[in-house]
């Protein structure tokens, strides 16, 4: 049998699979693609090495005998990390039980399971009382649900194994009642559109699914009818619950999360997460229900966001931390590994997939990873390129974009965000960005404050600085109004808003840009950030160009602060260093940063900054006006617990402004190498910038003098980002004309 | 021809080549080595490779043209790395011109040493004056010497492509005046026990072997005759520059800073830096001067000099930074190259050496190289283990030590330094520690605060805070009374004393230990520093005990403090978090320590604080009585220029006492993976430590208590270390016997 048949191909022997939808197994692994397995086994090296690992680790858990411990402790205690291992066992036992016909994994899961169906009748709520949606086996149904979509897989695998007696034991005093308490026990839990919610019905719809329980598959794709959720109801993230009328199940929470190029409106730490749920329900339905044609669904959303998350990654595969987001997380991930695996086999055989299934050096252990394990071992794989790329989000891709900026060397990438507020896991920076070199952060964005899973942080839940300190504007790179955050920090208000799009070109290699307004962070004031990212032989590797236009009716102070890492080698101005640290502020995350230094400008000038991260030294040159102040800071004020890296930043400060601009360039140059100790082009290679006059408000205009003397002067029309207007306007005496809605002009 | 002769054949080898003496070359290739490499060109990978990169760099070096600047820069300055670079290029030119027989490169190095050979006999001294020894080329006579060892080999190989008038030039304009400059024009340089002189000697010896000069053989090997040194000159780092009477040249710089063990006393960082010219002379010496048996001079110190440095590295290969040493240099430096090779080849073939060259990845252009290429291309490399060792200081060994110990799993080391001052280098840290786990500090010696080569960075040279925090006892993980550092800091006090060793076994794999004595840090008072390695099935890794003792005629403060990396996760104590940060000290280097947190305990009690480096947990455990406080320390006070990493500390401080013990268990434990976001292990094993009574001063005995409540005692004799007296001590009522200066038992 070939498995490289085309995406339609799928569907039609889908459906021939679907005839046989009563043998088991039917929901991930199907009966002939266990045999096709079974027939290739020993011969394909990465499947091979895959269920060595997984038959190693699961023989010793076997041995370890059955441990189904009365639910008490909170994430990393003993009966939460208990009951996590199982659900991964008695899922891999199942898979095992299927590829080795060996009965012993059967019987494991049997009996585990018959343990589980002993307690379950009669447990109570979780005692830990933390969450909003309590679970029984777990301190949150979030956690339950997770239990039973790897279950259920482990139910279908041994369905046939059982008799009927045993099976309606686990039915009825297990599965059922276990999804009952899922749906129709937890609404709040339940019927949202949310991450929780999609493992909430996909745990449903799996059980479901094996027990060809029409009515628990209806709950899961389209809701409970009815749950009487208070619309003010908010969960522990401080998001809301539920907007009246809103649409609730698994496709309501394809449809409205997803952007039409497969961003998730909560960030790619989440997608990622929601991304195994969605992905397996979809490779289920697929196999059980292809009338579905739930690949298809919505123009095919499932399979473009696998690749919106491939593309959400730097050079070494994390993802860019956007809202909360652990740093480290990747695509080396198991989510990952399934979608991947899942995106091939569903989406069309995409050989640059099986570049990324190479070095995961995993697959899922069913038709989906063969296929990818078969495409490797003949060597399909080709490079997946991360290009520049917008990802727009909102339901219907008008409420912002991701914006990805990358060098044609694939090492630099500036990722700039004008989304929408990312549900309760959004943080208030609009227009903020980040900065990577080969996979090292340049200019950060913090990510979130937790210790995922690290009991004595909480219980690995969410740190009171994630919200004091991670969600503040204050805390990423963008701009801040008075020492307040965006929308006041307010979930109400930034929900409602979303920045707008002003332009995303990278047709243009040489120079690419990025360009958004944000209107509504602050009533009054209008924020126009444009970042570009010019390959010049003037500069020795790609420049960052980054202009932050602020215009409000009244006067405030504007703060644009810039994370780095790393050491500082030098700048080009005095500053005052404090005797004793103070905090920068008093509140809204300024009350986290420590003040390190300081400067305030006598005269307009460029000011640089040179420091080292790793190898390479970086320079910030900033247009810095008279009175401006240029601030060093550390994070680490108000912390008594450590929870806070205490990372550094430049912080440039215009008090008392109604209008103006912050112009920076950001430079990656030289090298410096602790073998042979020989740094190479540790300077700048800028002399200076300038803020050019345009004598017309619907213009700036910058320059950028190298120590060359070479000239680079860029103009950006502001209010017509139309591609065919025509322009002339004269900048210091010199006329310029162009088509479109910016220029740049290199001078000798 | 077979190059895997043995020690003893080489000399013979080198006879016969000494036969030939004035044929060139006859420095470091020979004519005899280069037609034998010619041969085997083409056949053998790592030397091919090597040849061929240096060919590359070299010609595009050769089509860039000449560059011989007036000298005027310092550091990291244009006219500074452009003769620097001209000295490598030179003597790669001349490799090549030997090995290829291409002309051009013989025309070349010609070509440039007639430039230089224009300007020097009218340059003055450089025009930087920071030097105690300026130069020429130079801003100090150790770059002049630097140029003139390798420009020495360069001559060597186009020798006899010169005619007599080409060669006369040379030599009367830029050699001879060259050389008397370094040693008649530089005695304060020239005639040391240091680095500088054995560069300069090397120098001067190198041009001298190639002209067969026996004068300049002469001062090179024995030193100048008469100097007039002013006994109390000191250099640019504080150091002596000479005390009366003292012998000086190369072998006066073989006997005296090496030990017999081959540790040189200025530290790792600053014996890699003189290896290169100790092991070139050498391989020079021994193909001219084999009569003086070089190799076996002072029990063939130089090749256990090389192996006694490659003991000294992580697992990275990174040396220790002992003493001033810039962290990141490794093996990996090509002074490592060379002398793998050299004492490879000249030091009786040891398989074990090419699996060093194996990871160089690169050879030496010459003999040596070659039996090194041949060596792993014939797969003789066998792996080098690193095994715990102690490695003596002084000219006679009888100057303290390093004591390294290492896991069986060579995943962890400890190193404790009880040494002699080291010189110039030296830092004022007696019986201070670091500790590694693969490669990561884990409990870390500061290093120097110097940023070498980089320009903005005072000139690449030391920082003014070298000397105000790098040198520092505070800076270390050491005992400091007083906020007073070891001998004043006085280099005059500290560098007529030395630790005295106590005790060194590594004979139970389980049990390792190192026990040394300092009196004279402050007088009056006796330190005592004890450190364990116990492998023991109660814990996951390798435990690192920490027993430091004190006693003194009068009341003092004694710190302790434990310079961590990574984030704090939790600590089993209350402290208080300061609004304001202020220096925890007035100076000695306290000026640079920011207080982020402190606890001052009620009762006696164990202190244990959790925190995470990279993805491994580890906890400090510390027993504190009544009044001890703890500190939570961050460097970075008084460091307007940001020329200090902002490392975190723990500092454990004893108020006014005249005697006591402070007793520290430092644990790894767990792991955190960022992909799986499991936590293993995450919390201590250890539940409590206790210092046992024993009624009689000459022994110290304590306890560890593990969570599941197995009890460790351990006992030491801390005034008979001979491993063969018998002991009977009470100890909690119990009977201890042993043999030898310590026991350890263990209870359930």
């Amino acid at each position: 049998m070939n498995f490289y048949y085309s995406f339609f191909v799928v569907f039609s022997i889908a459906f021939s699979i679907h005839a046989n939808a009563q043998e088991h197994p039917n929901l991930i692994l199907t009966k002939s693609g266990v045999e096709t397995i079974k027939k290739q086994l020993g011969t394909i090296p990465i499947f091979d090495t895959t269920l060595n690992k997984v038959k190693n680790a699961i023989d010793q858990e076997i041995a370890s005998g059955i441990h189904v411990p009365i639910p008490k402790d909170m994430a990393g205690g003993y009966t939460h990390d208990r009951h996590k291992k199982n659900w991964i066992t008695l899922q891999q036992a199942g898979v095992l039980y299927q590829l080795l016909a060996d009965d012993k994994y059967a019987k494991y899961v049997h009996d585990v399971l018959k343990e589980y169906a002993k307690i379950y009748p009669t447990l109570p709520l979780h005692p830990q009382t933390r969450s909003y949606a309590r679970g029984k086996i777990f301190w949150q149904c979030l956690n339950d649900s997770n239990w039973l979509v790897y279950v259920s897989q482990a139910y279908d695998c041994i369905y046939d194994y059982l008799s009927k007696k045993e099976r309606d034991n686990l039915e009825k005093n297990l599965f059922i009642p276990y999804a009952n308490f899922l749906s129709e026990g937890s609404p709040q839990f339940f019927n949202r559109i949310h991450n929780h919610s999609t493992w909430g019905n996909v745990a449903v719809g799996m059980i479901g699914l094996v027990m060809d329980n029409q009515e628990l598959i209806d709950r899961a794709l389209y809701g409970l009818k009815s749950d009487n959720i208070d619309p003010n109801q908010k969960d522990n993230d401080g998001g809301f619950i539920k907007t009246k009328g809103q649409k609730t199940g698994f496709l309501a929470n394809l449809d409205e999360p997803f952007s039409p190029d497969g961003y998730y409106t909560e960030g790619p730490y989440y997608q990622r997460y929601a991304m195994y749920p969605f992905m397996i329900f979809a490779e289920a339905l697929q196999n059980k229900k292809p009338e579905l044609k739930i690949f298809e669904y919505k123009n095919g959303v499932l399979i473009k966001a696998v690749y919106a998350l491939l593309n959400l990654t730097n050079a070494n595969g994390e993802f860019f931390p956007l809202n909360d987001g652990q740093k480290g997380m990747s695509y080396y991930s198991r989510e990952l590994v399934s979608a991947v695996n899942i995106a091939y086999h569903f989406g069309g055989n995409d050989p640059s997939l099986l570049s990324i299934a190479k070095q995961q050096n995993r697959i899922q252990l069913d038709d989906t990873g063969l296929s990818v394990a078969l495409g490797i071992q003949q060597k399909k794989a080709k490079p997946f390129i991360k290009k520049s790329i917008e990802l727009r989000d909102g339901s219907d891709g008008t409420q912002g974009s991701v914006g990805i900026l990358r060098s044609k060397n694939q090492q630099f990438g500036l990722v700039m965000k004008y989304t929408a507020q990312g549900l309760s896991h959004g943080h208030y920076d609009k227009l903020s960005f980040s900065y990577y070199n080969k996979g090292n952060e340049i200019l950060q964005d913090y990510g979130l404050a937790r210790f995922v899973n690290i009991e004595q942080k909480n219980g690995g839940g969410y740190l009171k600085e994630n919200k004091t300190w991670a969600k503040q504007s204050i805390a990423h790179n963008t701009i801040i109004q008075d020492e307040i955050s965006h929308f006041e920090g307010k979930f109400k208000i930034g929900s409602t808003h979303h920045s707008e799009k002003y332009l995303f070109d990278v047709s243009n290699p040489k120079l690419q840009i990025v360009s958004a307004k944000e209107d509504n962070a602050y009533p009054g004031t209008n924020l126009h950030r444009t970042m570009l990212v010019l390959e010049d032989n003037d500069f020795e590797n790609p420049l960052v160009i980054d202009v932050m236009q602020f215009k409000s009716k009244t006067t405030h102070q504007f703060d644009l602060p810039f994370y780095y890492n790393g050491q500082i080698i030098d700048t080009n101005f005095e500053y005052s260093s404090p005797e004793t640290l103070t905090k920068v502020g008093e509140k809204n995350g300024y009350q986290h940063l420590w003040l390190e230094g300081k400067s305030i400008l006598k005269e307009e000038r460029t000011l640089q900054t040179t420091w080292k991260t790793n190898q390479t030294f970086y320079t910030l040159s900033t247009l810095a006006k008279q009175n401006d102040e240029f601030l060093f800071t550390r994070i680490g004020a108000n912390d008594p617990n450590f929870n806070l890296r205490r990372d550094p930043s430049f912080l440039i400060r215009k008090p008392k402004q109604e209008e103006g601009v912050f112009i920076s360039v950001v430079e990656a140059h030289g090298s410096y190498n602790y073998v042979t100790e020989i740094a190479n082009n540790a300077h700048s290679n800028i002399k200076k910038i300038t803020k050019n006059s345009t004598k017309n408000k619907n213009y700036v205009s910058w320059s950028i003098l190298t120590k060359k003397d070479k000239k680079h002067t860029f103009v950006l029309c502001t209010t017509d980002s139309n591609n065919k207007t025509s322009h002339t306007i004269t900048i210091n005496g010199k006329p310029f004309s162009w088509v479109g809605p910016y220029t740049h002009n290199k001078e000798n």
